[in-house]
C-alpha cells in the first residue's frame, strides 16, 4: 500500500509508502548513554572557564559568572557583517557578498544536557535567547530573514557536543520560506483565512495527530508530514512572528517544546533531529496570511537521490501511528 | 569571504562560504578499492544466475543468457500501478492512491563495476535503458513524471552494491520539477528564449566552469551549484524531453557522462553521489521554455539543519577552483 498526501501548507506531495514502511518502535536506536558524557570539557569552547575560546559575547542570560544560556559568532561564519550587500550582474548570473550575521547559542553551561532533560525554567531561558535574537537580528538593515535552528546529534549535522543551537540572519528569504509566503497567500486569497489557523482547527477536530494541546500551543505530527515522526509546534492565536510572543506564551512554549522532546527521548532513544523555526521574514510584518511555527523533523534515515532529485519525500511511517506510539511513550525513565 | 550566488534556473540563492572552504584536492577521500569487490555475488539478485530473486524483467539488452543491461521492479516500490489515482479530499486535506511505478535498471552484469569504469559501449547500452524506460513510462496514463536517478554509495542513499539507476513514474510534477519549469517559463516570457539555451552560451563564453564541450554536450560546473562539484551535463541543442534523443546524441550522452564520472572517481577517489535527470514533464511536449539536462551532486558532506530548514544551500568550493582541479585530473591512472 502506497498513499500520496497533500501538504496545503507548503503545496508538496509526500509519498507516504507502507511498503517500505517500519512500525513505530523499529525506529527506537539502540540506548545511548547521555549521562556518559561529562559534565564539563576542558577544551570544549561552550564549557564554563573558557568563554574567551567561544569569543566575544553578543547575549547572555543570567551573571556574567554564572551564566544560563548566552549567545557568541559562529567561529566558521556562513555569512558575515563585512560583506556588501549590493548585487553585482551581467544581466545572466547575479551575485552578492554573503551579507550577513550567524551566531551559536550557548543553551546551558551544562555539556551533557538536552532540552528533553532540562527543567521548565532551563528551557524558559533558551526559549527566551530565542526570541531576543530573532528579534535583535531581524531588525537589522539589508537583513530579511532570520533562521533559528537547532542540529542535535551527528546524523543532524551537529558536530559540537555541547548544547547550542544557531541563527543565520542573511538578505535573502530562503526557497522554503518563500514557497510557504506564497502558498499562504494563495489560500488566504481563496478562503480569506489563514491556512495554519485552519490547519490547528482540523488537527483539533480530528484528534488523531495531536500530542498536546496546552490552550495556547498545540503539538501535532502533520498529515503529510516529510519524514518519519515530523512534528510541528505552533500557537493557537493567530501570530506571524515569533519575535511577538509574549511572556505566558514563552512559558507555554518551553513546556510544549520540552514535552515533545521528551516524548521523542524516551520513545526513540534520543534521536538526532533538526528543530527549525518558520516566522515571516522582513518582507510582511503582522501579516494575515502566514503563522509562524517550529519544525522538529528526527534524522532516522539518510535523503537518497529521488529525495535529492525531486524534493519530494518518501515516508515510511504514518502520522497517526507515529502520534499514537508518542502519546504512550513514558518519560523521565 | 563569503558570496552569496542566484541560480537563474531554479530562482536560488547559494552560499558560497569560504570562511569554511577547503580547497578542490581536500575534497579527495581515502582510497577506495572498488576492484577488491568480487565480479560476481551468489547472493546478489543483479548478479547473472540469480535472475529469478530479481523478478520480471521489464526489458532487456542483450540476449537472455548473456545480457548486458536489464530493467526489473523494485522489491520495495514506493509507487504501484494497483494503487487508485483518484483525488479524495475533504476540502483541506487531499490524498490519492500512490499510483505509479517503480524500477530498477541493472547496469551491468559485472558486479563489481560503475560507469567511469566502463567502456564507452557499455556506458552506451545503459543510455539506450534509460531512455527506453522514460519513454515507455511517460506514455503511460496517469503518469505526469518519470525520475531517473542513481545512487552511487552509501552516502548517496545506495544500500545495493551492483551497479544500478532507479526510475519512479508517478502521478506528480515533483517540487523540484515544477520549480524549475516556473522559472523557466518567467524567463521565457521576458526575453523569449530558452534559460538554459542561454546558460550554454554564457558558460561556452566565460569558459572558467566548463569541463568538456563534445559538440552535442557540455559538462560544466553550474555558477551557483548547491554542493561542492556538482556538476551538470546539457545537450547543446534545444530539447525538452530527455526521450527526444537521437542516436548520435545517445552516444555522445555516454561519452560525456563517463568521461565527467571518470574525473570525478580519479579526482575525488570515488565519491559517493546523486545523478538526476531532469526532463519535461507531460504537462507540456516540446516545450520551448524547458530543456532537459542530467545533475551530478557528489556527497562529500552531510546537509544540516540550515539547509534542511531553509532549501538554501551553503557550498563550501568555488565551482571555478573545482572545474580547474578536474579538467588537470589524469584519468585511468
Amino acid at each position: 500500500m502506497s498513499e500520496l498526501r497533500h501538504n496545503i501548507a507548503t503545496g508538496d506531495w509526500v509519498i507516504f509508502s507502507t511498503a517500505r514502511a517500519r512500525r513505530p518502535h523499529d525506529f527506537a536506536q539502540a540506548k545511548k548513554e547521555i549521562k556518559a558524557i561529562p559534565e564539563h570539557k576542558a577544551d570544549c569552547p561552550f564549557c564554563p572557564g573558557n568563554e574567551k575560546m567561544a569569543g566575544t559575547e553578543l547575549f547572555r542570560i543570567g551573571d556574567e559568572g554564572s551564566w544560563r544560556v548566552r549567545s557568541v559568532p559562529n567561529r566558521f561564519p556562513a555569512l558575515s557583517p563585512d560583506e556588501n550587500i549590493a548585487r553585482k550582474s551581467d544581466g545572466f548570473y547575479t551575485s552578492m557578498g554573503g551579507f550577513g550575521h550567524h551566531e551559536v547559542i550557548i543553551e546551558s553551561p551544562r555539556h551533557n544536557t538536552c532540552i528533553a532533560l532540562m527543567n521548565n525554567e532551563e528551557a524558559e531561558d533558551i526559549i527566551r535567547a530565542y526570541v531576543n535574537r530573532y528579534a535583535v537580528l531581524h531588525k537589522i538593515p539589508g537583513i530579511e530573514n532570520v533562521t533559528l535552528f537547532k542540529n542535535h546529534g551527528p546524523m543532524a549535522g551537529c558536530s559540537l557536543e555541547h548544547p547550542h543551537s544557531q541563527v543565520v540572519a542573511g538578505p535573502i528569504t530562503p526557497p522554503h520560506l518563500r514557497n510557504r509566503i506564497a502558498q499562504a497567500v494563495n489560500y488566504f486569497e481563496m478562503t480569506g483565512t489563514c491556512v495554519y489557523c485552519k490547519m490547528i482547527e482540523k488537527e483539533l477536530e480530528a484528534d488523531t495527530r495531536v500530542l498536546l494541546d496546552t490552550g495556547k500551543f498545540i503539538s501535532f505530527l502533520p498529515f503529510a508530514g516529510i519524514l518519519p515522526f515530523t512534528v510541528w509546534i505552533i500557537p493557537r492565536r493567530h501570530l506571524s512572528s515569533f519575535a511577538d510572543m509574549e511572556e505566558s506564551e514563552i512559558k507555554d512554549l518551553a513546556y510544549i517544546l520540552k514535552y515533545t522532546l521528551e516524548k521523542l527521548y524516551y520513545g526513540l532513544s534520543d534521536p538526532d533531529f533538526n528543530l527549525t523555526i518558520r516566522s515571516i521574514s522582513a518582507l510582511a510584518e503582522n501579516a494575515k496570511f502566514f503563522h509562524w511555527y517550529m519544525s522538529i523533523i528526527p534524522r532516522l534515515s539518510e535523503p537518497g537521490g529521488f529525495e535529492m532529485g525531486t524534493a519530494m519525500a518518501i515516508n515510511t511511517a504514518m502520522p497517526e501511528a507515529s502520534a499514537e506510539f508518542l502519546r504512550r511513550v513514558k518519560c523521565g525513565v
